[in-house]
């Protein structure tokens, strides 16, 4: 698409140097135009003869409408005719407008007569942009009237949009199915309703002054799409411009920080309950092999180790230095970090911007932009990373490696990361905290655990993010090798945000998350359990090689559940074709239902179970299988489990790898049958039909998002 | 309201003997007139005086049109005038539309000129009446076009539907916002709206014969409503009527099958891994302290107990009887039973309707009336009674007491319920299969606990209810008293029923269970854990006395989740008065957040989580407690813990109860902290801030739902 930006930009100056926030309708006009966002012809005739020219110049039916300064109310002065049909029409309403308004006001100035298109009609649509703090620009779509001024129905994408993203818009609302022709009505012209919203989000992109704009009403009809009304908002304050190092820096950066050869501790302690104290147990405890640099004004020796009174007074190289001091003092040591060159600081303290101290925050930010120190936090825990046996944190040390790396603004969900990873046996790569972000944001880790042989996944909590366009970005790019996990908390508390415009005011900041972590390819985390149990389950799994999706159920009511939790989830349960029906039927009871669920029916032996899912992995028309496991005394939960972790290895070393999870129904005796399976790479759950299969809905959304499967 | 039956009668009764399943306009305008649903006024003129006469009779403006049978496209015969405004008019307009027709086809038979109520516009909405295979008749409540028709959104009540029941549907769709009045327009009368709503349910629920009924659209004012289209369909086939016993007798013959004075066992077994032999373990391990006669045919003594070849040679009462014999020998076995006049037969064998036998299952159901045994089952794995120490069950052994009592429709279901109850140490009243439910149902179970002073909740998995009006009918009655928790499988395979009119095909079958569970204060939990998490945590909890729900925590970032999860569920979170937010900052850091939620920010000693709880506690205006502990060294996780307990006892000591649950986040000692917390009522949970406030949500939904607090 081509734009004529000197036109809009001439147009933009003109506003600017008349001091106006808002634009002219002829201004807007003239920015739609050169954006080639359809607008409705017009014109100004002067004259009987000129109207017929200008309407038939239009194309037949037109609206006249009389134009004088002295005339507001159009209408009562006769000076308005629709449906104007013809050039002779035209001629005729010209002299018919023009002698009503006389009559009705003998001193009004006559301008001429305004000759408009008569739209013909459609779906009522709105396109629209808006600012966001985080985000940037977003582009917005919605059906026009109720759904979107009551139901809230409307989508937003990063702008600018990709013609993809701009169709996925068309389906990414409640109503979408009224796009496509509902009561008779022909569908809507689904290009052209793309292609104005790629138009508008490129304007709004290439114009940051542009800050709102909508397009409201568009008419959409089967042949193509007109925007009836165009208002748009300017902002001539510049956003600040926010530092971002190159990704190649950052990643040598995190990589000295990660891997440290040597950590200071500032405020090491040698006296039991100190933060210091923690810091320094849990590195040497944690099993950490580099140089330990304890830093204190007066001590010898702490643990051990050496104290030095400063980072400078270090002989050797230090990475990262663990702050462990009061708020007070961590500006002047800060200093001191910089001069040693130091690739990261960790600061602990809190008591500052959470408490009000933004002042005292920015000093730091600004200390570390000098020296090229990256700074986590303030008001954290410290961050764990266990392929360097790092602990550099006040909380307990922790050992399970795996490779999975989270992250947490909040203190108090870091610690149950760390207590859920023990309990339920989950190892990670790294636990962080982030807490006030102001430096090393969600983006910075993104990058690092990238390119990190040691993690497979990513799970983050957040409560906002700082800057939610490089997130994006950068998490684009990434969920396309790794998943990556948000659990955005404060999503129910959207405080309701000043705006001039309709879609501003319709930016209702959670559906803006939402929307741009789908179109990042991120998984959503809708609770806690769910971050930390999609951490868990994700990187066990293989990828599907597709959407099909089949039960497989010793219990007819666990189907039923698990069946229903496909629904919930966005799984698709294949349809079972006539052949595999008859295939799975030769190994259940006559009374027992192949289809999908499969049902083998309870009271089954271990036969059964193996034969079906074997069955179940060897078809390539089928992709992933969900168990449920009937406890009985026929087939006992650990006979169960470790037949079908067998049945999966077998399958595996011909080559055959699937995503399975099960469902266990049954006494106590379950829950370890569920772990075993579990430490065998098939989620597993006791009691719940809803989790296994919430588990492998993650999985297949990330695949989807990263393009190794289609769309569901 | 007074209706015209006599009217309605005669309608229908004429359209029988006519053969016909539909009513013409004028029947269904008679029958609309009968029972006060307001219609457009309208009558037929035959002359120009008479057109004035019925057109100021009916009131300005009027629409007029042809009434001739050769005239089928009335426009275009310029036989219709529309906005007429007088009575001159009216006169004119006939003489007009007579000349136009008669210019058209000089032949045309002339009835006359209709004169209609020309309707003032307004919301459209859609009010109609359907009948469900298990809820019989059903009013339905949409707004018009596409809300209903595309985004399904309707909503439903048990016909007749109460005042209070037609106000509520109002405000029980998604776009309810839209009849209080936006984008400028004036609400909606609510009580016409109720009151058509009303009249529609009373008359389906005096007709059954009316099977379906729409009125759409229905013009919905600030002054009232007027149904302009009607739509009546018939289906004079009687429902087949289904036994219902008195719920006195229900609770008699119940009572005998829970607290039986002896069991026998037909088909007991000496054989190890037998049906029958499970069942007598389990009878004598369980601790049953009745009578246990085991019937087999040949053998003497089983597990030391005397064999008796039929129920009929046993000398002593039997109460029950448990099948353990296949199905084929069932009905022979089951006519002993009645015979010897045993209250209920706990029919385990499979081979029934589940496996399409179902003549084999009506047997048995006619021999059950007969003799008047209830059936339990067939096809489950039994029932335990824990008071009477009854496992009648091939399942193990289940000894844990307490106060739940749970049924399920499926086997495996059941499994996972004494898996759970086991693990998690929630104590039961009673685990009941219902299976086929040929005969004892939800409602009977409902009816028997109700009364059942072991039993303080009833958490029921169903697939389906046999008798869904019946159900809803014990379960109004019920949850006035104790909790109804349902989990209602299969609700995503919403299988597209047959439906002649149009609110028949949008009555989705999920949707209205939900509104009926909504509608006999069920609370319907959405996954199998839920069903349990419920059953298990809402007896543990006082009532709350109001809606004010706080948060004190001790991490912020829980503190978010947790409000998430308030909004989610439902709760209402305090706006914090003045006086309480001083009182509580005199105990938290200054840094810390009084508001709600309370941060005590971590760090904090035991004694800020005591002193904000017990305020929290003593304050009258607040009536429930979220509690967000986060681990730390300071407070440790068994500290708070107890502490938590002995606040609360202390407050109990002094007459203050509140629901309290907790959120624990924090390395693993979290989980026994939770348990320890949880076995002295207080609902907690290890790294999960969602459901410990679900099961708070559920308990108030509850409480709002039985009436004993207001809605939020």
């Amino acid at each position: 698409m081509t734009y004529d930006k000197n036109a809009v930009r001439s147009i933009l100056d003109h506003a600017r140097a008349a001091g106006r926030e808002a634009l002219t309708a002829p201004e807007a006009r003239g920015i739609c135009e050169a954006y080639g966002i359809v607008i409705p012809k017009e014109g100004v005739a002067t004259s009987a003869e000129d109207a017929a020219k200008v309407a038939s110049d239009i194309g037949f039916p037109v609206v006249m409408k009389i134009v004088s300064p002295q005339i507001l109310h159009k209408t009562e002065a006769g000076g308005v005719i629709v449906g104007v049909k013809s050039s002779e029409q035209a001629a005729q309403a010209y002299a018919t407008i023009v002698g009503n308004a006389r009559k009705h006001d003998a001193k009004a100035e006559i301008l001429g007569v305004q000759v408009q298109q008569m739209l013909p009609g459609g779906q009522e649509v709105i396109i629209g942009a808006v600012t966001d703090p985080a985000f940037g620009k977003l582009v917005a779509f919605g059906l026009g009237g109720i759904l979107v001024e009551v139901l809230k129905d409307i989508t937003f994408r990063l702008a600018p949009a990709s013609n993809e993203d701009a169709l996925s818009m068309l389906d990414g609302i409640a109503a979408a199915e009224i796009l496509r022709g509902v009561r008779g009505a022909k569908p809507a012209n689904r290009a052209a309703l793309a292609g104005m919203i790629e138009r508008v989000s490129s304007l709004v992109s290439d114009f940051p002054q542009i800050s709102e704009m909508d397009l409201n009403p568009v008419f959409a009809t089967d042949v193509g799409a007109t925007a009836a009304d165009v208002r748009i908002v300017l902002d001539f304050k510049p956003a600040p411009a926010r530092y971002r190092p190159s990704p190649e820096l950052v990643v040598a950066q995190m990589t000295r920080i990660m891997k440290p050869k040597g950590v200071a501790v500032i405020g090491a302690s040698a006296e039991d309950g100190k933060i210091g104290n923690s810091v320094m147990k849990n590195l040497i405890n944690g099993g950490y092999q580099g140089a330990i640099y304890p830093i204190h004004p007066s001590a010898d020796l702490i643990m051990g180790k050496k104290v030095y009174k400063s980072v400078k007074d270090v002989p050797g190289e230090i990475d990262i230095a663990v702050f462990a001091i009061p708020a007070k003092f961590v500006a002047k040591a800060l200093v001191e970090v910089g001069e040693k060159k130091i690739a990261g600081a960790i600061l602990i303290p809190s008591g500052f911007a959470e408490t009000g101290n933004v002042a005292g925050q920015n000093e730091l930010v600004e200390i570390g932009l000098k020296y090229g120190v990256r700074l986590m936090g303030p008001n954290i825990y410290g961050f764990y990373y266990t392929p360097s046996n790092l602990c550099a944190t006040f909380c307990t040390a922790y050992d399970v490696k795996g490779k999975a790396a989270l992250s947490s603004q909040s203190g108090g969900i870091g610690m149950a990361i760390i207590g859920f990873s023990r309990s339920a046996k989950m190892g990670v790569s790294a636990i962080v905290g982030v807490g006030n972000k102001c430096d090393i944001d969600e983006d910075d880790l993104l990058a690092y655990f990238e390119q990190d042989d040691n993690t497979q996944i990513i799970a983050q909590h957040c409560e906002d993010l700082k800057d939610g366009r490089a997130f994006a970005e950068v998490a684009k790019r990434v969920s396309k090798k790794k998943p990556v996990v948000v659990l955005k908390a404060g999503r129910t508390s959207m405080g309701a945000r000043a705006a001039s415009s309709h879609t501003g005011a319709l930016a209702g900041n959670d559906k803006i998350y939402e929307d741009v972590f789908k179109q990042s390819g991120v998984i959503r985390a809708r609770s806690l359990r769910d971050l930390l149990e999609f951490a868990r389950g994700i990187p066990l799994m293989p990828t599907p090689k597709g959407n099909n999706v089949i039960i497989i159920t010793g219990a007819g009511g666990s189907g039923v559940l698990l069946s229903d939790a496909c629904v919930d989830n966005g799984l698709t349960l294949m349809a079972m074709p006539a052949d595999l029906d008859a295939a799975f039927r030769k190994f259940i009871p006559p009374f027992g239902a192949a289809g999908n669920p499969v049902d083998i029916t309870g009271g089954e032996p271990p036969t059964t179970y193996q034969n079906t899912v074997r069955l179940g992995l060897q078809d390539p028309r089928i992709h992933a299988l969900i168990l449920g496991y009937w406890h009985t005394i026929i087939t006992p939960p650990m006979v169960f489990a470790r037949l079908m972790v067998e049945v999966v290895a077998e399958m595996r070393a011909k080559g055959i790898e699937k995503p399975v999870v099960a469902s266990l129904a049954g006494d106590v005796e379950v829950e370890e049958a569920a772990e075993y399976l579990y430490q065998h790479g098939i989620p597993s759950y006791a009691y719940s039909t809803e989790i296994p299969v919430a588990v492998l809905g993650a999985k297949y959304q990330w695949a989807r998002g990263a393009g190794l499967i289609p769309s569901a």
